[in-house]
C-alpha cells in the first residue's frame, strides 16, 4: 500500500511543530505541506519544507489534513477538507462538543458549523470503534484527555459516588497556553511561579470532560477544575480526587486499571507505590497513570501526558491511523 | 528597653539562612551567634559573624534560641536552652504534636523529651493568646502553616462537611526539603519535573494539621493530603477542597476570610475572582489566599506561603516576638 | 529637610516596578504618583497609589521625576520635566551618548532632543562629582554598568593592551527584554535555552560602553561584546577577557580593584579565588566583581549585577540621591 | 551480519543512561547488560533489563563494552575488556591525554594504567581514520568536543593568530556534574544562579584541549577556559572568540566551516547571521556551529552540543560503529 499524504494546517504552533515531527517519522506518512502564515517562506523544521499560507494549500496533494488552527477557522477548514474528500483530524474545540448549544455554552459565540456535529470524539482507549474508517475526528484537549482517562476505569464500572463532586486539581506546562505572545506566557511572569487560573468551573474544558464522562456513566456528580500554569515548557498532570461508592473498595482500583488499560499500547498504569511525574510523559505518546488508595472509599490518581503529545499531536496521529485502518501505534513507538 | 539577644541553632540550612537575615536586620534583636557543625569558622552571609559549632555556643550570652536542627536534636537543645533559663523557639517538627504517643505514630520513633509536650503551638493567628509571654514555643511545619491558615475561618464556624473528606492539594519549592544534598533534590531530578510524593496520609505533617483543626472544629472528616515537588526554589501553595454543610453558602465564604483576617498584618486575602500565585507570597512574610465559590456547597481555596518565612522562619520571629511582649510584626513588615 | 517629592514615568514595566518598589521604601521620598498607560486605574504594586495615565501627571506636584519610558518618548518628557524645573533622572538610552551622531549611529534614527546633550553619564562610582547637584542625569543601561564597572580600574591605570580587543561575553536574565510580550520572552522559547543574539559589535550598548572606556583611557582597542539570554527572571554578569600592557601583572589586579572599590558602599570585590555568581547581585543593589588572574599578561572578570537593579532602577535612586545632595546610598543598603 | 552484542558499565548515571536508550534502538545492536551498583537489581529503564553489579557482568557475553565509570575504575575496567578480547569505548577521562606525565599534571595522581596510552582519541569528525577498527578509543569530554570541532576549521589552515590567546567563555547544564548528590548540584544552589568555577586555566579539560589542538596547528596561543554552571538540565554552549593571523579575513571563515563540515552528518553550521542556541542541539546527536565575523581579523563562534549526546554517550556510539566498521551515523540519525 502507497503512502498517506498528509498536511498540516498551522504548523507553525507547539501543537503544530510536534505533529510535523511526529508525521516526518511517521514510517506511512509523507508529508506534503504545513500551512503558516506567519512564517511562510521559512523552513519547516526538521523537514525540508517551506512553510505555504493557508490559502495556498492544495488539498488535491493529500489523503487527510490535520488541523492545528485557532478556534472556529478549524471548522471552516474541516468543511473544506471535507468537501474535498479529504479525511480530516482536527485538533482545536471547534467539534468536540455534541451540540451547538453545549459550544455556545462554552464558547459563548455561536457554532460556525453545526452541519459538522456531532463529531466522533478522538480519544482511542475510550471510544476506538468509532473512530475507525471515520472521515472527520474531534482531537480531545490537553486536559481533557488527561483527565478522562484517569477516570475512565473507574466510570466503566460505575464506582464513583454520586453524591460527591470529582475534584480534579491539574497542573500544565506553558505550551498549553499556545505560541501566541502575550504577558500570561511571558517568561518572567511564568517563572519561579505557580498559577492557579480559570478555578472551580469556568474553564472551557469543564463541559468538554462532563459530556464524555456522562456517556460513560451518567450518574457521576459535577467536575471541579482547577488549572494552574506551571514553570515548565511541557507536561500536564491531572491530580483526581475520587469518593467511591460501594462498587469497589479503593484497594481494588490499582488492578482495575491494570487490568483495562492493560492492552494498551500508550497508557501506562504504575505499579502501586509510584507516582506518575511529569518526567514519566514528557516528549512520549504516552498517558501515565498512578494510583494511591487513601482511605476505603477515597482514592488518589495521578494522570499525566505531555500535553503536546498524547495531549494533542500525537493522539492526533493516533486517531488518523485508526481512521486509515493502519496501526493505530504506527510512527507513536 | 534593651535589646534581644539571640542565638541560632542550625543557621547553615535553608531556614536557618532565612532567620539569620531576618534577626539581622530586626530593629530589636541582637544577633549573638549562628552555628553550623559544616560551615564552622565561615561567615555568616550578611553578617560580621563566623559561625560557631553547635557545642561551642554559650547560652549564657543570649535572651532567646532559635532551633532550626533536625528532629531530636532539636529537643535535646530545647531542654538545654530552658534549663538555661534562656526562651526557646523550635522550628523542627520535635514538639508540635501534643503527646509523644501522636509523635511515635507519625515519626515512628519514641520522643526524645516527652516532659516538653505539650508545647504552645506557634501559628499566631490561630492561637496567640497561648504564644504571648510563653517560654517554649514550636513553629509549625510549612504545609500546616499554609493549608491551617487556609481552612481557619471555615473551621472557626464550624462550616466544613463532616461526611466528605477535606481535599488539600499541595506543591512546595525545593528548599522544603532542606539544603542536605539527595538525589531527590538534585537539579537534573526536580528540573522540568513534577512529583507528588507521600500523597494521601503518609505525609508527617497530616498527624500536626488533623491535630490543630479538631482543636477548633472536632468533626471535620479526614484530611487528604497529597504534596507535590515543584521545580523552584521557594514558595508553597496549598490548594484546598472543601465540602461545605448549610451552615454557610460559599457566596458568603470571602466575606468571612475578609472579617477574620482583616485585622492580621501577616495575612492578606485577596479580592474574589483573583487568584492566590506563587509569587503572592514568595519571599515576602505573608501567608496570601485567594477564595472561589464553585457550587453552593463547594469552595476552592489557594492558600500561599514562603515556605522559609511565613512557613518557617518569619514565623518562628513573630513567635518570637509574642514571646517577648513586643509588637508581633517587629522585624516582619 | 522636607522630603522629596517623586513621579515614576513608565510605573509597570520591570525597572519601573523596582523604581516604585525602591521609592516607596525610601526614607526621604514621597512617591507623589506611577504613571502607566496600559494600567492606568489599577493600583501600584506594594502601595496606596493608582497609575494614573502619563497625560494626567502632574509635573507641580514633584521635585524629580525618574522615565522608565520608551526611547524617544523618555527624551520628550525629559525635556518637559526640565521646563517644569523638576530634576530628571533617565533610565532610557536616549541621553546616554554625547552626541547626536553618535547617537543616529546607534539606534538608526535622528535624536528627538539635541538640546539635551551631552547629559551627564549616571554611573556613580565612575562619575560622581559631575551628578552631585545635577538636573538631568542619564542612567546607564544594564551592560554598560556591568561591564564599565568590571573594566574601571583597569581603565584608570591604564593597564589594557591596546593591541588586543577587550571581549565581553555577558548573559541577562529575561526582564532585561522589557514586560512587553513577544516571541523573544514567550517562556517555552527562552525556557532551558540560551540564546547568543546581536554579537560582535552589534549590540546599541557597544557605543555606549566604548564611549565611557574611552574617557578614561582613550587607547584602549575594541570591546567584543556577545550578549546572551539567560533562561532566569534577574541578574547580568559581564565576564570581561583582557589582556593586560606591561602597567601591571594580572597577579596585582585584584589588589587593585580592592583599593579603587574599598570605598564604595555598592560595589563588592569578592576574596581571590571566589568567582562573583548571578546570587551575589540579584534582588541587592550591588555590582560584585571577582577577578582570576589567569596568565602574566591575562586576567578574567566576572561582574554581576541585579540588571533591574544597579542595572537600572536602584542605580537611578543613587543617582537622583546624588542630584539632591543627599547621602547616596539612602534607601539602597 | 549478526548483531554488535554490547554491554554498558555505570548505566545509571547520566551518561549511561543516555548510552542504554541509544544502543535499546540502535538497528544493530544487542543490549546485553547494564551494570550499576547502586540500583542492582532495578529495571533499566526503557528496557527489559535489570542492572547488575559490574562484578556481575559477563565480558564473554559481548563484543563491546562502553565504560561511564569513574575515573581510575574504568581504565581497570578497559583493562579487563581487552584482556577478554572485547572492544572498549571508555567515557571516563583516563585514557584521553596521551602521557602519563600529562594525565598527572591535570589529575594529581598517578596514571592507573600507562600501558593503555596513547589510547586513539574518539573524536571522529578530526580523528576518523584512527578509529577505524581500533579496539580501544577514549571518547572526549563534552568541554573538549564541543570546543574543538568550533576550532578545528580554523587550526587545519592554521589561520589563528599565535600571540592571542583562544578565548573559551563555556555554559554547561547541571548532568555534566554527573547524577551523584552534592551541594553544588542542589536545586536550590543552581537554580537561578549562573556560576563560573575552575575558571583560567584550571579546568582538567585545558590540557586535553590544548594537546588535541596543537596536534593540528602546533603554533597556536594558550586556550582560557571559563566554564559556568547554567540553570539547565542538558546542553554545552563553548563561545570561542579568536583573533586570526593573515591566513583567512574573517568574513571568510563561515565558508571554510560550511565547506569542511559539508559532510558531516552530525556537525551543522548555520546560516550566517544565525546564533547557535542551546534548544539545536539538545536531545540531538549534533555539534551545531554559528560563525560571527565581529572584525577583520576577529572570529566569534558559537558551538553547541547535548552534553550527554555529542558530548558522551552519542560520540561512544559513533565511536563504537566505527570501531565495527559499519556506518558512523548508524542509530544515531
Amino acid at each position: 500500500m502507497s503512502g498517506i499524504r498528509a498536511g498540516v494546517f498551522g504548523g507553525s504552533g507547539y501543537a503544530g511543530l510536534d505533529l510535523v515531527e511526529i508525521l516526518h517519522g511517521h514510517p506511512r506518512v509523507d508529508l506534503v505541506f504545513a500551512t503558516s502564515n506567519t512564517y511562510a517562506g521559512e523552513a519547516v523544521p526538521g523537514t525540508a519544507l517551506t512553510y505555504v499560507p493557508s490559502a495556498d494549500a492544495d488539498m488535491e496533494q493529500v489523503d487527510v489534513i490535520l488541523l492545528a488552527l485557532p478556534h472556529r477557522a478549524s471548522a471552516e477548514m474541516a468543511r473544506r477538507g471535507l468537501d474535498a474528500r479529504v479525511k480530516v483530524v482536527d485538533l482545536s474545540a471547534d467539534l468536540r462538543l455534541d451540540t451547538p448549544e453545549a459550544y455556545e455554552m462554552s464558547y459563548h459565540t455561536p457554532h460556525p458549523h453545526p452541519d459538522l456535529l456531532p463529531t466522533p470524539y478522538g480519544l482511542p482507549e475510550i471510544n476506538r470503534e468509532k473512530l475507525a474508517g471515520a472521515e472527520l475526528v474531534a482531537t480531545p484537549g490537553c486536559y481533557p484527555t488527561t483527565t478522562l482517562l484517569g477516570l475512565y476505569p473507574l466510570l466503566q464500572c460505575e464506582a464513583i459516588c454520586r453524591d460527591a463532586p470529582i475534584i480534579v486539581d491539574a497542573k500544565s506546562g506553558v505550551t498549553g497556553a499556545g505560541r501566541k505572545p502575550s504577558l500570561t506566557t511571558h517568561f518572567a511572569e511564568v517563572y519561579s511561579n505557580l498559577i492557579p487560573y480559570k478555578t472551580g468551573r469556568s474553564h472551557r474544558h469543564v463541559g468538554e470532560m462532563e459530556q464524555e464522562a456522562r456517556k460513560i456513566d451518567d450518574k457521576i456528580g459535577p467536575i471541579i477544575f482547577c488549572p494552574h500554569l506551571l514553570p515548565v515548557d511541557r507536561g500536564l498532570m491531572s491530580s483526581i480526587y475520587i469518593s467511591l461508592n460501594e462498587t469497589l473498595d479503593s484497594s481494588q482500583v490499582h488492578d482495575l486499571y491494570a487490568e483495562i488499560y492493560g492492552g494498551e499500547a500508550l497508557v501506562d498504569v504504575l505499579p502501586l507505590g509510584e507516582q506518575a511525574t511529569l518526567k514519566h510523559a514528557v516528549k512520549t505518546n504516552k498517558c501515565v497513570i498512578s494510583i494511591t488508595p487513601v482511605l476505603p472509599r477515597q482514592v488518589h490518581i495521578s494522570s499525566v501526558t505531555d500535553n503536546l503529545r498524547k495531549g494533542a499531536a500525537s493522539q492526533a496521529v493516533q486517531n488518523m491511523n485508526l481512521m486509515f485502518g493502519i496501526d493505530e501505534t504506527l510512527g507513536l513507538i
